[in-house]
């Protein structure tokens, strides 16, 4: 540790969390320490506090878990819910604050009422681009923007639990189908799993309700796709993105993993930015 | 202008930096205000001190344009000369600088140097997306890159001037044609427009000598597109991006300029940040 570093706190220990708390313990970001983490589940505290260096507070206070050392940034990698109940707390109590779990701010009010907090207190609210790509250009030609769309593939296995999925669960799918079509607000309900990518899409772009959504099931494919494809006055854009499930949490693409660490890894190197 | 207005220097004042300047003069970025300009061109110095408002200073004298107010940033949206010449002053002066012109940063001796003064001066050396988008996504997966490619196709119109293009100059083109292939150390000499990009993307990926450029010259296209190829141990990243060239720069496309907005917007507003 260094007089530079910055102090992290972990929000979540499941299988994405386990997956930032290695890269933090491996000190594969540079002036970043981190301090505590915070779950609910005692099972995984106690498994937790087995592997990790004694000096890493573990806690399920929330009091207690913002109380230690001089935590800078809260990185939140449990669930929109964790979000809700300790998103102001956590900013209140003078944290900047990165949060996986966009599909939350499918609620613009809470993510204005964040951003008040974070503006009153000269803080930073940080939502990494997760598991798709361009969001940078995209922010960038938001005010042209005539049509966006997302076309997300995944394998039935992939997308078995989900509620728009209820209706096949007995299919066997030969080919590759459609099995939604509509807007990113329809979607959310329907298919959470692909709630962070298509909030921070609407979020960036023009809304939920003008983000058209389709989701395919194909029988054939191991890996998650996601297709954006955006039009406007400053001409088209096409983004393909054909991801490897993570190994740790296969409801994930490792490039939500990477995407949150290089967060974190700017946030604890600002002087240097490069990306829109 | 507010107290929390952060006052801003526009260097260079080219038809890039003029659509900068309209932006910033129509008050298009919220507490971001523009106070001095500078330009070594007197010519474009009288033509723009014609349509400025009074109260804007513009200049041909780096320090005294350096010494109006209180500004917090400086835009380069001059030329990679420029940066060299000016780069380590303006830090040094204790101004965050945001750089359009980043093929300079080819020298990545040159990169390294700022990047130093900004961590010993607590400041930013800031690099837009420029004309491409997915740089997001790119750095979050670098460690993992095995192959990155950009092939960049363009008019006859577009690339004439190039010294690479010298011996195409009076060949009639009727269909696409490759014109270039090799790594992006090779194309910035004899494809110095395409330079900004290429270099940001071996910038945030794996370097100059390992980033695979093709270069195609299309008589029936208007539009420049660029598309971007990654593979890696994550899956796979396609971007790709049809451009119209911007009215007033028609070598540029209208991306880059947004790019270099949305960089300036984030940095005036920083209490959130959506995207990697």
């Amino acid at each position: 540790m260094t007089l530079t570093d910055i102090e992290i706190g972990v929000l979540g220990g499941g299988s994405m969390g386990q997956e930032i708390i290695s890269f933090l313990t491996n000190r594969k970001i540079k002036n970043a320490n981190l301090v505590s983490i915070f779950d609910k589940d005692q099972n995984r505290l106690d498994n937790l506090s087995k592997i990790l260096p004694a000096n890493i507070f573990i806690t399920n206070s929330i009091d207690k878990f913002l109380s230690v050392g001089k935590i800078r940034l809260v990185v939140e990698s449990a669930s929109a819910e964790a979000v809700k109940q300790y998103g102001s707390l956590i900013l209140n109590s003078n944290k900047n604050l990165v949060v996986m779990s966009s599909g939350v701010f499918n609620d613009i009010n809470f993510l204005n009422s964040l951003e008040n907090i974070a503006e009153k207190k000269s803080l930073q609210l940080l939502i990494p681009s997760g598991a798709v790509g361009g969001i940078d250009s995209i922010k960038a030609i938001k005010d042209q923007i005539k049509k966006i769309s997302i076309t997300t593939t995944k394998s039935p296995k992939s997308l078995m639990g989900a509620l728009g999925f209820k209706e096949y669960e007995n299919v066997v799918f030969k080919k590759e189908q459609i099995i939604f079509k509509g807007n990113s607000q329809q979607a959310i309900k329907l298919f959470p799993a692909n709630v962070n990518v298509s909030t921070t899409l609407s979020l960036v772009g023009i809304g939920p309700q003008k983000t058209d959504v389709t989701i395919i099931c194909d029988p054939n494919i191991n890996e998650n796709k996601h297709e954006i494809c955006v039009e406007g006055a400053f001409g088209q854009l096409n983004f393909s993105m054909n991801l490897h499930p993570s190994k740790k949490n296969p409801k994930t693409s490792s490039l939500a993993i990477f995407s949150v660490i290089e967060k974190i890894r700017t946030f604890c190197n600002p002087h240097i930015s490069i990306g829109t």
